[in-house]
């Protein structure tokens, strides 16, 4: 569609392909057709048009794949059955420690964000009472308008500043890691600090947004940085949990910590299990999904119990979530048969609604990367949006009149008189001046009658769009929330209009029902979760009736918005050109072979190879490979060189650091023996191979990659179907396959690009470009 | 431990292993040591001596990798896109089909079981009122057990004389089957009407047995009936679903059929997916969850739905499975912090005895095995277990005195007098005389003093050791709620006790909520699962507050069961010797690498072989490989042969079936064009070998196998580790593994028995024999 200039937020420093050869293979196996995108590469400059076909060569992948090499097997061999006891309990520890974290976090946004709405909240209400009588309502909205600016201006500022990673949901961020693509930054603890800091200053800066999303991001970032046992940004290495200083390891804690993210942020440890492997987890490993529940379970427990304490009643494990939905008593909450059909009809509004806010923040988010890509306009544009919503809120509650009687049993903490009479107060103040969470849970539990329909038709409408232009601002938010809000309103609408146009009103009596119903709707119809976000809004009412109801009504929602456009996290994922991997080849590409889609020809190394090579060919900037097969020829014979291993660019950026060489003429004097230890230390910040110095006597001399490369490589012929090969990478989770042809020699290397360059379009299998965006 | 002679009720026909081989290998790639396991099968018994450290080499693996040979891939080839969508839409009209029959089928369970069960306690309760004053009870006593020993008769001759496959729960079988396991019919229209037929008759029979287990086999016997669109039983071929014959999409189906029976039998879809995502599934994908879910959900409903008509009140969506624990009132149901202490306590009290049950009925399984394998005797034993149970359960209540009032609130259905007072009933005779599951039902929710301590103490001990004898009869029956039902009676009692021990007795008010606990500790010791059965408690009580009680219960009694011994459905497969394939490969195995672990020499054939020559492989019973590698000789050279594809038994018996032979004489005249149709016509019961007629002209003709082979066979080299072997056989579910050496030529084949050998013991790893069991 938009074909314009993109500034990509997410950078990276180098691709696994080895497509791009322009550097000189050393091993021209059987010299395949280069490719024509590869001539559409060259000159390219480097602000390339932007264009949805288009796919990124800047993202490394993670290698969930071990590298078994010689180090390793020594070092798993030594190790007796108490030592992988004591692995598995470490796993269970460092799980714990995840859920725990995760949970203390959570808390610490809930209270302070609590505290800082209580604060404002007087203030304004304050100024709010004192102009009402006397007229001059104008300075409260300024007032109003430049609190929650100062908010948004601090959470802006220092993600546009600090941190870009740190904005928006962080879930497409970590649906891409745990989907197996490197995103800089995104496990820091900086990111955590700024994200934290981020969420709070959008939150109490009253914007449309939540701050559940951001929690599945700290709860991954706490898991990478708890699981590798020391930080990088502190400097501090605790010397613990060396073991699990590597790809495979990293990405199971860091389902662990979405997991358990999610759990925090919706009391849902069910729900947060199934997020973690409906979004991440390819391979389903029993004890992994086992430790991963625990972590779910501890977050949420941790949350609670320190909640309870919070709130002056220890011990009390009511508060499971950030978010409590309320409990929906058994009584009211019976639906019957006939209900079914206007469920699905809900659900079917929800996708539509969804895409178009889809569709909508799509042009906003193109426009934003054409024209709103430096920091200072990105904090401007965050602080308009702030006085906006604030305006545009203090407009609504000021032309409102739906007063409603402020009872003994009312549930509104913050009511707002205003031009009610005494014992009223302004429904529509309730529903814009209380938190997101507090509006949703008063849509689904206050008494039928408590809203009118104009109050929640307005409501809506604003508030979508407010939302919508919300979403994707340089500021750390969630949209779980705004869009159960919207749905929630818009839901409760249905109910009333339900009871209003039937005669027999005590079976629609419960406009809440429809509320949820019309929340699951929205959210499913925007995000288009569906056996996750089912678990977690069950988990999240406390109450299994609703299962079947909010079942049909999120697959409705996903079909419905599907047949329009894709979900939110998905347009932004593809909007970063990420090389993604869906669950399954693109139907039609049987035609396809490894042949085709392998990139050729590929850079291989000798077992025994000399260092200057090394060095030329990881300095090679037009190739930037990250990993290469290793060959060895038969001595004497003219037989082709066979393949033999596969060694990284980061092990080899390690050996060279460590000058791993065999001096030919002193007999490996100077070889020092080198430690997995040495690796480990090294993951996952691996030098540029531009800052480790090699002499040109050092060039001279030899390297023996035996030890280190990966002797056992997953092969394939290059007649095998892409299904086959996407699915042997996918299942796997490799980084690098070697296609052989039946003398088991090297012609060809199949990455993610590779894979992920074909998908389905409108017309059939699809092929992106690659391009050095 | 034991070290007795075994007759195996699961049969088999054929194993994969090439391992086995007094044949005359065609091609030996490079000769390796034989195993000295091969020597100690020669001249084995057929009934061997039963030892746990055997593997039967009698079971096939499903092979869930797709066979892409050049028929399949020009058939993917020559569909267009809206052919793959027309066979993604009929995937999700099977799972609908799939859900809507388990529903009817648990719906017919459920209704029959109520309505016989209704005329048994009207005829019992009107003998028993006639002779209660006027003495001669025993008269009652003999009605009462004649009665029970007919119907378990009725269910034990069907079951043992018809299809000894439908006894017990079905659910170590589904577990295997989903594991990769041929086990054989178990996924029949036969086996299928039988094990609804007994598991009937064993309810209504008053056996301590539950009909929910049967349901998850039921439901995948439906699945894979209805996916195939043909039952070769009853020799009718629909024509539809031709597509889904294979293994791969059949085990999908299955797997969508054991969630939908799990659904229907505890109202849990969630629980449902989750069982069969826990058990089964290797390969998460997010497509095959989604439609798992949607057949869950249909299987509720339908069966919420007729049940709701059945129940007169059409509608009324409250009955969601076939066992409901009734509502748990949310204030009621509040646990407090100091409460968690005294949940891990009863886990660990579930752990130890669902160990001892777990160890009693190994014995007894052992015992059974030994003498009890002749049809009649199992049937007396069930009818022997009857009877002993009617007894008891009579002499118990004769003895009882625990008499209650008979409240207008009182929820039992089947109050029984006896030597109460008017107006009040006999509360043992509730928890014996009801079904399991108003037993379990009055358990979690009678209120308090209900019942009287020594009563649940001794309908424990007794119900302990009842259902402990009852599983693994020759019957139809599930051990859930007899698991539920012992734990909910100590819980209550340990509530009970609580209550009376503490001076405030108002904390521990209510006994039911220890029943709940004590239900899932007992039930996850027995059966060791954790997830799934967190969330089937979760769903079947309709409220999540229990989810994290349950959770740390679930975890507790796991980790203490499993110190002593495994779950019982794992102790159940172990003693079939079913090469079963865990997670994850022994820990400590790394320094096994796939040349000690491989089977060779390999029977290899040509891509041009002589059917003589076939046919000679196949009969050679000696061998009875599955799987033959395809080699080709580069014409004129002396190079040695190299691997060019895989061919199955299966395929080889279809391809002589069809006379698909090259005469060299008349240029392939005789040879017509073989369709995948009619592979898929012959699946899954591919005549045997024996059953075709070569001639011996025919024998000399050539077949040329390169359109039917698989021309890309995953392979790994000779020194890949153990662990790596395994991770890329049971993520991709394979069958066979070719190890091939660095020139590409055959060495060995990796199959299942190969890898499930390998297992971690107390002293490290052993290495289990292989046996034709």
């Amino acid at each position: 569609m938009a074909n314009i200039t993109k500034k990509v937020s997410w950078s990276s420093r180098a691709d696994e392909s080895g497509a791009t050869g322009e550097g000189t293979p050393l091993l021209n196996g059987s010299e395949q057709p280069r490719h024509s995108r590869q001539d559409s590469l060259r000159g390219r400059p480097k602000e390339i048009p932007h264009n949805e076909k288009l796919l990124s060569l800047k993202f490394e992948s993670l290698d969930y794949d071990n590298i078994e090499n010689q180090l390793f097997l020594e070092e798993e061999r030594r190790m007796s059955y108490m030592g992988f006891r004591c692995l598995e309990i470490s796993r269970w520890v460092v799980c714990g420690l995840i859920g725990f974290l995760t949970g203390l976090i959570a808390c610490f946004i809930d209270i302070v964000v609590e505290e800082l709405a209580g604060i404002k909240y007087q203030v304004v209400k304050q100024n709010i009472e004192k102009f009402t009588e006397a007229g001059g309502l104008s300075i409260s909205l300024i007032l109003w308008a430049v609190f929650n600016s100062a908010f948004v201006m601090v959470g802006a500022i220092i993600v546009a500043y600090f941190e870009p990673i740190a904005a928006g949901s962080g879930i497409p961020q970590i649906k891409c890691y745990l989907n197996g693509i490197k995103i800089p930054r995104v496990v820091r603890l900086k990111t955590l600090v700024v994200k934290v800091c981020g969420v709070i200053c959008s939150v109490v800066g009253g914007l449309a947004v939540g701050k559940e999303g951001p929690m599945i991001h700290s709860g991954a970032v706490v898991a990478a940085g708890v699981s590798q046992g020391r930080s990088t940004s502190l400097k501090r290495d605790f010397k613990i949990f060396e073991y699990f200083r590597r790809d495979t390891e990293k990405r199971d804690f860091v389902s662990a910590g979405a997991a358990a993210g999610v759990s925090a942020a919706f009391g849902a440890p069910v729900g947060g299990v199934l997020f973690s492997l409906e979004e991440g987890a390819s391979f389903w490993n029993q004890m992994l999904t086992w430790r991963i529940f625990f972590a779910s379970m501890i977050s949420t427990f941790t949350l609670n119990f320190f909640l309870s304490i919070y709130h002056n009643k220890p011990g009390d494990l009511s508060s499971p979530g950030l978010i409590n939905f309320g409990r929906f008593e058994s009584d009211s909450v019976a639906y019957n048969l006939y209900e079914i059909p206007l469920f699905i009809a809900m659900g079917a509004i929800g996708g539509i609604l969804g895409a178009l806010f889809n569709v909508l923040n799509y042009w906003l988010t193109i426009f934003r990367i054409r024209y709103v890509h430096r920091p200072c306009l990105q904090v401007m544009e965050a602080m308009l949006v702030a006085a906006v919503t604030a305006t545009v809120s203090f407009t609504m509650i000021y032309f409102s009149n739906d007063c409603q009687p402020l009872g003994p049993e009312h549930n509104e903490e913050y009511p707002l008189q205003l031009f009610c009479a005494d014992g009223e107060y302004n429904s529509m103040a309730t529903a814009f001046f209380n938190t997101p969470e507090r509006s949703v849970r008063s849509l689904f539990h206050n008494q039928p009658g408590s809203y009118n329909p104009l109050t929640l038709g307005l409501f809506t409408l604003t508030y979508f769009f407010l939302a919508c232009w919300t979403y994707g601002l340089a500021v750390s938010a969630g949209v779980f929330i705004p869009s159960l809000l919207i749905g929630a309103a818009w839901g409760r609408l249905f109910g009333i209009l339900l009871a209003s146009i039937t005669s027999n009103a005590t079976i629609w009596a419960d406009p809440g029902k429809y509320a949820l119903i019309g929340a699951a709707a929205q959210l499913g119809g925007i995000v288009r979760m569906t056996l996750s976000l089912t678990v977690i809004m069950v988990e999240a009412t406390g109450n299994v009736t609703y299962g079947l109801p909010i079942m049909l009504v999120l697959m409705t929602a996903k079909i419905v918005g599907d047949y329009f456009v894709e979900g939110l996290y998905d347009i932004h994922i593809k909007l970063q050109s990420v090389p993604f991997l869906h669950w399954e080849a693109p139907a039609t590409s049987h035609w396809l072979t490894a042949r085709e889609v392998m990139s050729s020809p590929v850079t291989c190394l000798n077992r025994i190879e000399k260092v200057g090579t090394i060095v030329d060919v990881l300095s090679n900037t037009s190739t930037n490979h990250n990993g290469f097969p290793v060959v060895v020829q038969v001595a004497g014979s003219d037989e082709p060189a066979k393949l033999c291993g596969l060694i990284l660019r980061s092990q080899l950026i390690v050996l060279l650091k460590h000058k791993v060489f065999v001096e030919l003429a002193r007999s490996r004097l100077n070889q020092r023996k080198l430690q997995l230890k040495d690796f480990r230390d090294a993951y996952p910040r691996f030098p540029p191979i531009q800052s480790i110095h090699v002499s040109q006597d050092e060039r001279e001399c030899m390297m023996d990659l035996t030890e280190f490369m990966n002797p056992t490589p997953y092969t394939v012929p290059q007649e095998t179907s892409l299904p086959r090969v996407f699915k042997l990478f996918r299942a796997l989770g490799l980084r690098h396959l070697v296609v052989v042809d039946d003398q088991n020699r090297v012609i060809g290397l199949v990455t993610r690009k590779d894979l992920a360059r074909y998908h389905l379009g409108k017309h059939g299998l699809e092929e992106l470009q690659l391009a050095h965006t």
